[in-house]
């Protein structure tokens, strides 16, 4: 393999040097002020009006709710973390040191990831009521009402950027050259627990909503968040537990895996510096996030919620740039010769094997990242806003019924992915092209492209969970009755908002996917060459499979294609199954809440008071049961994968993973996206408004969007880096037990075999509870029965 | 690239000995023999009782727009056809002879390919009022009608496979150790045509059906194929040039494309032995499938037509495996050192490089085939039959609405496109397996199961087009209203036989292009190989960057990811734009039967007459402007990526499309079968009935359904072996454009610009004319607008 030559020299060892020391100790205290932020930000929520009593104990319920489903799902959770800290302690590594630390730190991973997604989640619950209190003042509370809504999601981002670089930090301050190994098992921690929160979440909220819907809009025809229907409080539980906590755990996946990525080919690629330049950038992103948060300080005269959002975006993005740019300039050296340690783009003589200036080079790396962000912004919000062409075209289908609304829909979701792809492409082929041909410095440019786009991280998180506020706040005003008129336009206003916000992040989310394993799939190559150099077999003396099967990575070879085809079949399935759990977990609401209509005197006239409590725990239960098909999916199929074929059809199984999951996972989310948008466009009064033959049209399109955008769509990101973590984890167990002295095929196809069955177990249980489900449903009233 | 080394000997010469030269011979006559076949089948059909006169007088208005529409769009793929003519001609070649061979062949491969379509479809507009003739006597007339259907598909059977195996065999007659080149020409002749007939006559057909539904059903509430509505003859019509000659053109497509590929492969890895048994075992093919055709004579006690036709799949299979045995344990040596001509497989001493016996390699490689086409017609079954779990749970979701129809059948087909591609993916690994680690073992043995696959290939597209045979006997019957009582009955249980076998088809063909793709992957790599050896240039001598984008296949390349990326958002922006020109055109036939509706008196009242005329005209227009882009995109996208990023890249995109086209066709096919038969579940009585809430959610189902199973998923199939054919073609002028004498990067990147440009304006173009339909709706009446 001319010309690539990443593995050759990872023995060597680096150590931080004085100056380098002071600057990791900086970026450490720059992310305990983070933290700082948001305690400020807290108290600044915590300290506004909480409105009526009757919105205090609707609130209340919401809290208990979401409290009581998180900690269970945490308990859930735990008993996989502890499972994996075992494995991981198992798992080959080159010292005792690293291996400690890799398991310990997967730990502190997923924890920083429970706390980010539990702090967000804790203060927008907090933080709903508070919304609606100051939008009760009618217009003139639009302000402070965007304004807590924005700072409540600043805690979120302040939490997600300052963990997630404290972790990152933490492991170079301790560890130094054993740094690598180390952050893989924090990346890992972080990318687990988060892809368990996104599924787990989104089932939840998402049988909620259609459960809640189902019923109340289509059976009993009484409006969203009305009190009479049982399952309204799950509902707005779960746009907490989903798009609050999931999200944020989500995005402290992305931060973290992102960082760990640039950090482990930094060290490859710069030696010392490398370990540093990766960290000054999203330090400076936790800068300039701070004031991007305090920019978004809505004005008197911006146009509505989103102008200020925009402006707080690019302020901190343009800030962002011109400070990375300064750092490069002074941090690096202009000469690859001036890097400090070894490193290596040099040869034996200390000579650089490439001309150029690594200032420019780290430069140009990042504004790809920062750029990228920019422009996935736009095209999202031009597929997906109210007043652009894809979906005034789509609320136009729905002149001709559901079946336009789905196809236009389907059609508009295929097309918009294909351009962000192809966006996210050709920012991977710009870094690409920055590498001169020499693999590690392309690798090394993707990962740096990856840390730009973190700059804009914090406001991104800020801006998401705004979303889940403001349409909780409608909940709360809507369940009280206590906000009226003007009020109550507000409240729409932000929550119309807060969708665009949710489609940008999605976005952003699949591209830091895209970039971080890109950059992962260098690691990988390189953890599997050094792991068949110290087999110390000679590689022309083992079979020419075996060597296919393990080093030979050639596209051509019809092993690699096989691995292709089944990483793109993971996702797939993965997606399958998530959309598949929602139509089922809906179907087990529904029967509880017509059981309440019908058992429980009084619902209808308000005489009587559902049983809300009763939803929200067949909600928890239902999605901690149904996240573990997919969960198993993706930790054991690399294994199968990886074990049963090897490690280059292990690489093909990446490969196709990521090529199908950034188009589906953007197909899903815009698809979603434009149908709920469609659905406003209709209900704002366009082609015969609400209750309209085409309002029903766009209704049944927002219902088979819901589970698309909110559950499958945004847990393919966490999918794709798990899948990447646990393919460079368990790559030198594979070699070991493939070639040298600890070779034993029965242990590989074991593993493999149990793997395998393991999925198909998961698979096939999944569809016993789909029967059951069925049963229910066809013994019960004969219009019951959701599941698929 | 250790150990592979597919190209070394490429400029070897191989020539027929005798005994080789007389087995070619006879290939060419049972080829021959195949078309007599189909003639005596031709006179049999042409036999029987065409019905009254009023069933004659319908039919032979389809047999008019048939044929008008397949002149008309043959005029039309002239163009394109002459423009690839001299394209092709100005292409490197080794020689003149090759040169003008390829570009004569490729002339043939298309004209092959249209003889096909029209042939069966010719016989299938004639034979459908026969169908319906023989129902009329009743229960009585089930076993004549099951005959005439099914031996009219025995002509597109015969003729697809006839055709094929005489093209080849006749190239491999004349150009001998040329026809590898030649072959290419024949192959992309067959494919290119395919697929625009595959792509046009699938928006004819649903744009007909969905645009008849929706106002015929919707609208007026009559009858499906009710003479009253002015686009019921067209859409008979789309039933014959979309499902009859789209299907046949598309695999003799995959029948030549797969056959192309053995022999390239063939002759590099076993000389002359190579270029014959990859004949012999089609030849075998032919032979089985006339046996097997005629062995689905029904018989009295069959308990529907399924179990004849299943009978005639699995005799022919059964034998098939059979006499490939045979053969090869005649034909072949039983070492390596034995095979006849120079081969790969000899070092210099001619000493062979493997150990084994080719005559079971090639025996295991041929079974695989077969087993595989077995394993896909039961999994296809299960997945789409009505008396099936998924059909039934779909059944079951109607209850709740069309919300959950559309997720659980797209939750279906999701998961069902996973075992289809595992299955396939088994196949091809284990032919991967059979190459004992030799690359052009491995993929030999890949194509050689691909042939397996085709031996099944006459029995299929003779079951497959029953399928619209039996649906267009049904529409003759009810529009000429001369078919009563049990007769109707017959008709009905044939068409539900016709829309399983359509699915099985459907997943035939994209396993014959997985097969296919992976071997000609081969010959890409092969043709890339050779093309960078006659630069002269050595490859250390050329820059990394440039290495890596010609000749560094290793998919941890950044450049290949990118490419991955690209080559699956082909696929999902081709179903994307297949899917909305389905929209669109079918929005043009929705204002046209409604002008009708309104302009013309008395239509309603059975006493005017509808224009039919003008509705095929308006579906003949649309159709031929709408497969403009996609074809567009399917040939220019390996351009833009070859010229434009390099070869290496250029195989990314080949893998990331033949990985998403896989997962993307199946997934289209199954869950557009799948609602199709959900529909037909509650028609026959389940849920409500006709007319039922339920039914119209399965309608709906449907008609999402229909632009799926149709349009988009059956084209992805010819699309992979378009781009594949383009690659391969293209591969050595990119390779000269960039290194050597002839290096021009500014020609190079003047292509790949003009191509990207060329994408470009058929999107956008394609997008104006949606802006058209849509203001055409919105100025018209306020329920007009079907284009998303």
């Amino acid at each position: 393999m001319s010309g690539i030559n990443l593995a050759a020299e990872s023995g060597e060892t680096v150590s931080l040097s004085g100056g380098n020391l002071t600057i990791v100790v900086v970026v450490a205290l720059v992310a305990v002020l983070a933290l700082g932020v948001a305690g400020f930000l807290v108290k600044e929520v915590l300290r506004a009006d909480q409105g009526t009593e009757r919105m205090q104990e609707i609130a209340g319920a919401v809290q208990e709710g979401a409290a009581a489903y998180l900690t269970r799902q945490f308990r859930t959770l735990g008993v996989f973390a502890v499972l994996a800290f075992f494995v991981l302690f198992a798992l080959p590594a080159n010292s005792t040191n690293e291996r400690i630390g890799r398991s310990i730190f997967f730990v502190v991973g997923a924890v920083f990831s429970a706390i980010t997604g539990y702090v967000g989640m804790w203060l927008a619950v907090r933080a709903n009521v508070r919304v609606a209190a100051a939008a009760r003042v009618g217009k003139s509370g639009e302000l402070p009402a965007t304004r807590i809504a924005f700072r409540t999601g600043g805690v979120a981002g302040m939490f997600t950027v300052g963990l997630g670089l404290l972790g990152a930090a933490t492991v170079v301050l301790i560890y130094e050259d054993e740094a690598p190994k180390v952050l893989e098992g924090f990346g890992f921690g972080a990318a687990l627990l988060a892809m368990f929160m996104r599924v787990g979440g989104g089932i939840f909220t998402k049988a909620a909503d259609v459960g809640a819907d189902l019923v109340g809009k289509v059976e009993q025809g009484i409006p969203e968040d009305d009190p009479r229907n049982a399952a309204t409080i799950a509902d707005n539980v779960g746009d907490n537990v989903g798009d609050c906590a999931g999200m944020a755990a989500d995005l402290f996946e992305s931060y973290a895996v992102t960082l760990v990525a640039a950090l482990i080919l930094g060290v490859a690629a710069f030696g010392d510096d490398g370990l540093v330049f990766p960290l000054i950038v999203p330090m400076i992103g936790v800068l300039t996030a701070i004031i991007g948060i305090f920019a978004v300080s809505p004005r008197p005269n911006d146009r509505n919620g989103m102008a200020a959002i925009n402006r707080g975006f690019f302020i901190s993005a343009v800030a962002s740039a011109i400070l990375c740019a300064i750092a490069a300039f002074v941090f690096l050296p202009d000469e690859y010769e001036g890097l400090s340690a070894s490193s290596q783009l040099l040869d034996d003589t200390g000579a650089a094997i490439v001309d150029g200036d690594p200032r420019m080079f780290a430069v140009v790396a990042v504004l790809i990242g920062i750029v990228l962000a920019a422009a996935i912004q736009q095209l999202t919000g031009y597929f997906t806003e109210t007043n652009r062409r894809p979906v005034m075209d789509i609320g136009k289908t729905s002149l001709t019924g559901p079946a336009t609304v789905i196809l236009a829909g389907i059609s508009v979701g295929l097309e918009s992915a294909v351009y962000s792809a192809a966006l996210i492409g050709l920012a991977v082929y710009a870094a690409y092209m920055l590498g001169s041909g020499v693999l590690i410095l392309a690798l090394f440019a993707v990962a740096l492209a990856g840390t730009g786009l973190l700059t804009t991280v914090g406001v991104i998180v800020a801006m998401d969970t705004f979303g889940p506020v403001s349409d909780n706040a409608q909940g709360v005003a809507e369940m009280s009755g206590d906000v009226h008129g003007e009020g109550a336009q507000v409240l729409t206003s932000l929550d119309a908002v807060g969708n665009t916000t949710k489609a940008i992040t999605k976005g952003i989310a699949i591209a830091t996917a895209v970039l971080a394993a890109t950059a992962l799939f260098g690691s990988y190559y390189n953890e599997v060459v050094k792991a068949v150099d110290e087999t110390g077999v000679d590689p022309s003396e083992v079979g020419l499979r075996t060597q296919q099967a393990l080093a030979t990575f050639d596209i051509i070879n019809p092993n690699i294609l096989v691995g292709l085809i089944l990483g793109a079949s993971a996702v797939f399935l993965f997606s399958g199954l998530a959309i598949n759990a929602v139509a089922r977990a809906a179907g087990a609401i529904v029967f509880e809440v017509r059981r309440q209509f019908r058992e429980i005197p009084g619902i209808m006239e308000g005489t009587g008071k559902p049983e809300y409590g009763k939803v929200v725990d067949i909600c928890t239960r239902d999605s901690l049961r149904e996240l573990a098909t997919p969960g198993i999916l993706a930790v054991m199929a690399p294994i199968a994968v990886g074990f049963g074929l090897g490690t280059a059809p292990l690489a093909g199984f990446l490969a196709g993973a990521i090529g199908a999951g950034v188009l589906m996972a953007v197909f899903l989310a815009n698809s979603g996206g434009a149908w709920d948008n469609a659905k406003k466009l209709v209900e704002d009064g366009h082609h015969g408004g609400k209750g309209s033959e085409a309002h029903s049209a766009t209704v049944i399109g927002d219902t088979v969007g819901d589970p698309f955008k909110d559950t499958a769509g945004p847990a393919i990101n966490p999918l794709i880096k798990v899948m990447n973590l646990v393919a460079l984890l368990i790559a030198p167990a594979v070699v070991k037990l493939t070639v040298g002295e600890d070779e034993n095929d029965m242990l590989r196809g074991t593993i493999a075999g149990l793997a395998t069955l393991i999925i198909i177990g998961a698979v096939v249980n999944s569809k016993r509870k789909s029967i059951a489900v069925s049963d229910e449903s066809t013994s019960g009233k004969s219009t019951a029965g959701v599941a698929g």
